[in-house]
């Protein structure tokens, strides 16, 4: 039976990635070797770290004065080393969910931190509007999408100071005008690549700003010394950085960000129309916040009990992952670039099956 | 042609791992899913996790007020995090090469850091004796195997402080009295797995030492984090941590630790014999330093200059990973545990080979 995985994270990859890592992990380029077996600073590796960075450059269309790094720890690492490096007197956040959360907390721990809006009141089902980033901080952070509600900033924002974005869920998923971040950050488990692997794309101007003089940066920490090391300064997550080079080939294979914008917006219309117009559904964020990546909805209040039957109605069809995160209830399907259009024609058809059911 | 890969790491793994690990990236346990793709805390991956730790404890012989946690960013994350969490006001370490003196220098970073002997002066080809730990310090660490220079700490020393062993490249090559260890760590990627996972023991009461009221410990670097959370804290290597799991399978099939060790003496030994027998090679470590897992040699000064028809040599019978660090010169040949027996008798060969042939 065909399986849909509407999985949040790690989730669903394009099988030529996942069959290209296979094949690697058995031998690598015909050396008689397995990818995982031979020295990170051998040259067959060394060209796989090199097109991985290539493609991520020519997919974004990035401008030359920004790195690309691969680093292990997740992003929840960088939730830290983020005010280690650039906190010195205040820092700004934007709370839209637990992991936006979370990234801020780190930052009270290193000095003043701003929230400069939230979306709590509403259990962060929708992303805030009018809030002023304060022009004195050193950088405004904010999480572009919010896995848990499915809500997104779907744009590339403006800002007075330094901007950071945590992408980890929908990374890829649009073309992205990197030039009004000055750093951008995710773990690789969503939209492109196995987790074990963080990226980070940082701009070169943005280093000068590390505050080595307002605190000790133990050398891992310290962006530069991964920028000065291109990802080698220790052994990098190989295995996971082969699958990223393999997803973003498909990604160009497909046609680019462009199309896969495309796609995304083509496959999560017909999912939300399908949403908005039945009769027992009904989605969770606020229409303007929409998520295209995590697409949360609940049956109506008088149906709720029935929650059970329809998780279990979608699983004897063979997709898997759509239960809700416990704070959002109901169910979630994550859409990610990888994630079939049959995928999101099958769970709409499951949901008409289901009401015609009831 | 068969391959002997003698790559100081990543490293030869059991066959049976890797292919193991690429059946599970193209469907796990049947469920028509990948291991890549599906959550961390899905029911396979959390029984993944749960047989590593298991199968992990068992090996050892693990006491029960131990923890077993796999994390990301590498043994060199690690030199950072120790200090951070464990100095207070007086640090001790062993100073057995670039390793051991990269983790030194971290714990400069956050106090007083005594170096209490160092091997420095002979190019780090012994392991120190004799030196004082000083009582009061707040830890001594060691680096069990250094990889560069081919020595080896190959018995659990008695400390009068907390000890911790950066066990990167000889975990699990011998029977280990870990009760003897507060923390014992290592990147996965010598002996035990792939890249992009470390893996970190930690004695219960070890924990109550943190110095949470001398400085401030970001979350992720805390490592009651981690503990509390069963290494999920955020989402795990899924990738290494699987085939971590395939090569303790293998490890426990092959007979456990006291085999593998026997097996590891066995294979070394010839390696010794040969280069202690042959007019041409000598060895670069002091013959009681000696590691099993890196065995480092070099041409006699008078042949110096034939070092790349060596290689060369050793290439066409499909052997890599021999040529040595640049700190020493030569030839370094990792043994470690999955190195098969015959690809020792091969390199004995075209050693024997090669001095017929001057």
């Amino acid at each position: 039976m065909k399986k849909h995985n509407f999985s949040a994270g790690p989730a669903v990859l394009p099988r030529v990635a996942i069959e290209n890592t296979a094949q690697a992990i058995l031998e690598l380029n015909g050396i008689g070797l397995s990818l995982i077996e031979i020295s990170h600073r051998s040259k067959d590796f060394e060209a796989v770290l090199a097109e991985t960075i290539s493609l991520m450059r020519e997919l974004l269309d990035l401008p030359n004065d920004y790195h690309v790094l691969f680093l292990g720890g997740g992003a929840s690492t960088q939730f830290a080393t983020i005010p280690m490096n650039f906190l010195k007197t205040k820092s700004a956040y934007l709370d839209t969910g637990v992991w936006a959360n979370k990234a801020m907390k780190e930052a009270k721990g290193f000095g003043e931190t701003i929230c400069v809006a939230s979306s709590k009141d509403k259990n962060y089902t929708y992303i805030p509007k009018g809030y002023v980033i304060p022009s004195d901080a050193d950088y405004f952070h904010i999480t572009t999408n919010n896995t848990i509600y499915g809500t997104e900033i779907r744009y590339d924002m403006d800002s007075p100071v330094s901007l950071i974005a945590d992408m980890s869920s929908d990374f890829l998923s649009r073309p992205t005008d990197i030039s009004k971040y000055d750093m951008v950050y995710g773990g690789a488990q969503k939209n492109i690549g196995p987790a074990g692997a963080t990226f980070v794309l940082i701009k070169e101007s943005f280093l000068s700003k590390i505050a080595t003089e307002t605190r000790h940066i133990p050398t891992m920490f310290n962006y530069k010394t991964h920028i000065e090391n291109d990802s080698m300064f220790n052994t990098p997550p190989v295995m996971p950085i082969f699958t990223i080079k393999e997803t973003l080939k498909w990604l160009k294979s497909i046609g680019g960000l462009k199309k896969m914008e495309a796609m995304n917006i083509e496959k999560a219309g017909i999912l939300y129309n399908a949403i908005d117009s039945s009769s027992i559904f009904v989605g969770t964020a606020e229409a303007e916040s929409r998520s295209l990546m995590n697409i949360c909805f609940v049956l109506k209040p008088e149906y709720t009990e029935k929650e059970n039957d329809f998780l279990d109605l979608c699983k004897a069809k063979g997709m898997s992952g759509l239960k809700g995160h416990r704070s959002v209830g109901g169910f979630r399907a994550s859409t990610y670039n990888a994630l079939p259009m049959e995928s999101v024609l099958a769970l709409v058809e499951a949901m008409k099956e289901f009401e015609k059911s009831l």
